[in-house]
């Protein structure tokens, strides 16, 4: 498939991109597409902590019950777990709040080697402050300017930056939260809270579309990934996955010795 | 298999277990055995997780080339990412040494309903600073002191402790040092320093045996895994791992809320 289309190349508007799409093969190939790459993706992984230069930062960000959980189960789970760094951002604590909105965010960058995942972000203090008026237009607007000079500086310490918007619909969201509300495994993933925010479904839409369209760019791109469907979502985000990583072309590093001179008794 | 028979009761004498055993049937079985665990563990992590109280600590110690990494590529791969944090304790930085040597693993110590996984740790401080002469036998029993009080207090607050040492003999070491120097992909793991500590061979026993026996308890034991068959020493650990959770034994909290009153609309 061409990703290029899931990018958000200019000003984003949700509704002109599918929640539902399927892609062009049936489930059982996307399924099987994704197991296939995972021995690709771990030989990748260990090229690039091998490598120790460049690093991968993949930020994660949807509406409640959107799949960030179940995007890194099921696409991340084949690496090496010594790469791999998830930080899960929660509502800040009384001290992440005594400093700025990117402090707590730039402690968890990825060091060199490392692949680094985001589920939540920083791009939620320009969303759900958006959304609840902690902070207005001007306010955004100035963390959208901040945002793009720390992704720059972490691009230049060689650090790739996936952002993606995993897109579900408000009715998929239903049936997920019902589905969370049902099983008494999944239960304590649902929280109540949640439905406040589903209220505000159109007021996300637009923090959502403001936010992206202000950040997305050529060298830390937004894309917008289909997420009705849980295997084209994880199929989608594997090859893109994939195509970064072979584009990044990690190399085994040459030894700083001669490995035929070593002896060793 | 019984692991008791692993596990360090009494004053540890390394020559006593063995480095090359091979447990009592193939190769194929206990690849297949470890495989078929994969599931197991993921489903007792996803529990862990979801209840959020406890939490389990894995420290891994061995000799350069004993399998720290193969047994977090092998063993942990299978799980979650966004549950498992890895922590390889390098050469202490500058600021690390303006500390107390538990203060930078303290960081790292799991919070609740996550795995940690040490590769190499505080053990180190008992270790290499004995081998090389910067302390002496008081301060290794001050730090062992030390570390078992840290130690209890993880427990109090429900992390289990598993720590392994991964035991191969002197000439599988050599093997696998040869090998990463023949094969220009597993050169870069090659340190030209580890010829030097592999000359100290047996003041490393002594001060393995030293530290194991005055750290290893029945609430925080040591086990000697042989690790010169890989395929056994993952077999072991994935055993070892999945009978601690199960006694540990994790559940899916109760709902704080009646889920039939709620309606998602």
């Amino acid at each position: 498939m061409n990703l290029k289309k899931y990018r958000v190349e200019d000003k984003l508007k949700l509704s002109a991109f599918k929640t539902n799409e399927t892609g062009k093969g049936s489930e059982a190939e996307a399924l099987e597409r994704s197991a296939a790459r995972q021995p690709k993706l771990a030989a990748w992984q260990e090229r690039l902590y091998a490598e120790g230069k460049q690093s991968l930062l993949i930020v994660l960000q949807a509406r409640d019950a959107g799949g960030k959980d179940g995007t890194v189960k099921h696409v991340l789970h084949g690496l090496n777990p010594q790469g791999v760094v998830v930080t899960s951002f929660k509502v800040p604590t009384a001290q992440e709040l005594s400093h700025d909105f990117l402090w707590r965010v730039h402690a968890a960058a990825p060091a060199a080697g490392m692949i680094a995942v985001f589920n939540r972000s920083h791009y939620e203090d320009v969303l759900v402050t958006r959304v609840h008026g902690l902070i207005d237009q001007p306010e955004a607007e100035a963390r959208y300017e901040q945002i793009r000079a720390f992704e720059a500086l972490l691009m230049g310490r060689h650090t790739r930056i996936l952002k993606l918007y995993l897109h579900v619909s408000k009715d998929e969201q239903k049936e997920r939260l019902q589905a969370r509300l049902d099983d008494p495994q999944k239960r304590w993933k649902f929280n109540p809270g949640d439905l406040k925010e589903r209220e505000l479904w159109d007021d996300y839409t637009r923090a959502y579309q403001d936010a992206i369209s202000a950040t997305s760019s050529k060298d830390a791109p937004w894309y917008v990934i289909p997420a009705d469907h849980k295997w084209l979502r994880d199929d989608l985000i594997g090859q893109l996955l994939l195509e970064t990583l072979d584009d990044m072309n990690p190399k085994f590093p040459e030894p700083s010795f001669d490995p035929a001179a070593v002896q060793i008794r």
